[in-house]
């Protein structure tokens, strides 16, 4: 640890779920230490100034803070301007509050992209200079790395994978379109289709799902890790429509690398597998041999690792 | 053209068609002269070198020259790797014969990566600095400016929008693919899908385009322009599903102009508005919002002048 102490680290705090979660990082992107706490949404800046004291004890070498929120953020004035999950980020100057709390340089950025900008650091990404992230959960979202950069569009929004359409004639998507990827793929929606299919299709080998009125999308991923059929039926079918958006993605973009995150690719080969075959049907052949679909390598540490590494960049 | 003559200007080439176009262009952008022939295939660089010796008399100054070609041409060396419509350029090293018979310095690049860099320097990209150019026409083909460049990505594949999924349970593409945009928006399909309506539905308002038995995209675009209803749906219909790709594309990159160029969109504000509107239907509102939808510019000058452009920056 003493290399940590003596040379300049910098901390990543992913503010985007229940738990804020810290990572000291060095500046190669190797975690040193870690914190978790129950997200205090009304006194974030003093939760992180907390953690901050904390560890500056043993790392007094604290260069700069980055923080992945759940939210839009402006380019331009490193403001939040959008947060659906963390309301008061938008409404003060939370980077403000932030460096004024901690005393440390402070780099905000969408959590999407900074668990993209993570696994290109230092995990799935890593040797790549070009990469596409989709982070399947509660939600889809994504992320780019373009000549080894996040490329956050015009004006901070690209990478919105979640709101392409995949199924034309689908539901309505909170967004108002109708048949985005997140309106049949999200976790919400994969137990929702397969409530749907139980309705209607009394022959499903319902098994052990079957027993349960209330169930989850981890459920589900679990029961076809032990070899259920229907539960094995709906990954394979949700990996078919995530394969057709990583296929448009490597159509338009001929990246290097899709890397696929979130709470649906523990579920492992049995999710990752229909979507690397569905992407090989649905895209152009030479792009598809460019590119390598691969799972993300670093969980829960990518937000605070990419945030860590964007606070490291922009203090050079 | 006394400025012409004496500024260094750079020619670009268009095989891609039938015709050969030959644009003698300013390190501006702006056409000082055209030449145009039927193309011969087999004897091009002959052909080419022609075309610079008539050129060359009044325009000393001829700097280098760019080539548009219907293929896929290789980043690292410059060469043609696939090209369908022109396979005798994939055999040999195109680029060093036309210099060799040229004398200048030659730059040769995909035809739709030509026409976006055409449409950025000197057309309907112009002020911008991130575009998707996307040109429908008996293919739908795509390129992407980002930053200024061309995105040619990692192995000179991006821009291929053409074979996105637009229908997933559509019908057969070249490509392997089922239900990309081509099979629904290109020429020959957009005539393919009224046929297929004209067999199905006996009470469409057939009126001028029931009259003739072989019809092209073209033609109805004329009776739609012409008020004929039938035909004026069909072009509505066409518009839904590029829109549906336009907001794919406005979703995964949230650029500041989706520029659209080929034959279909001489159809005018027939098949743009409807295209405008379902973007706006399906696309993130904040990126929608971002980004400018505009016909191209520059017709079939979009390659000459793209090539000649590319062929002044490797000059630099």
């Amino acid at each position: 640890m003493t290399s940590t102490a003596t040379a300049s680290s910098y901390l990543g705090v992913d503010v985007s779920g229940a738990t804020l979660r810290a990572a000291l990082v060095g500046a190669d992107g190797r975690v040193a230490e870690r914190r978790e706490a129950a997200l205090e949404r009304g006194a974030l800046p003093a939760q992180v100034a907390q953690v901050v004291s904390e560890l500056r004890d043993a790392n007094p070498q604290i260069a700069a803070l980055g923080i992945g929120v759940p939210g839009l953020v402006s380019p331009e004035t490193g403001r939040v301007i959008v947060s659906t999950d963390l309301p008061a980020a938008a409404r003060g100057d939370l980077r403000a509050e932030l460096q004024q709390a901690t005393g440390l340089p402070t780099t905000l950025e969408n959590d999407a992209n900074a668990a993209a900008y993570g696994e290109y650091v230092a995990g799935a990404g890593a040797g790549c200079r070009n990469l596409f992230y989709i982070t399947i959960g509660a939600g889809i979202g994504g992320a780019l790395i373009l000549d080894g950069r996040l490329w956050r569009g015009a004006s901070g929004f690209a990478g919105e994978i979640g709101h392409i359409t995949i199924d034309p004639d689908g539901i309505l998507c909170t967004c108002g379109n109708v048949g985005c990827l997140e309106t049949v793929a999200s976790a919400p929606n994969i137990v929702r289709r397969t409530h749907e299919r139980l309705l209607r299709d009394s022959t499903s080998s319902l098994s052990r799902l079957g027993l349960a009125k209330d169930f989850t999308a981890a459920d589900i991923a679990r029961e076809a890790n032990n070899g259920d059929d229907f539960a094995h039926l709906m990954l394979e079918r949700t990996g078919r429509y995530i394969g057709t958006a990583v296929a448009t993605v490597i159509n338009l973009l001929n990246l290097e690398r899709i890397v696929l995150g979130g709470t649906i690719m523990e579920a492992g080969d049995l999710i990752l597998q229909p979507i690397i075959r569905e992407a090989g049907k649905r895209s152009f052949q030479p792009c598809f041999e460019a590119t390598q679909i691969v799972a993300a390598a670093l969980a829960t540490d990518a937000v605070p690792v990419g945030a860590a590494m964007l606070a490291r960049d922009a203090a050079k």
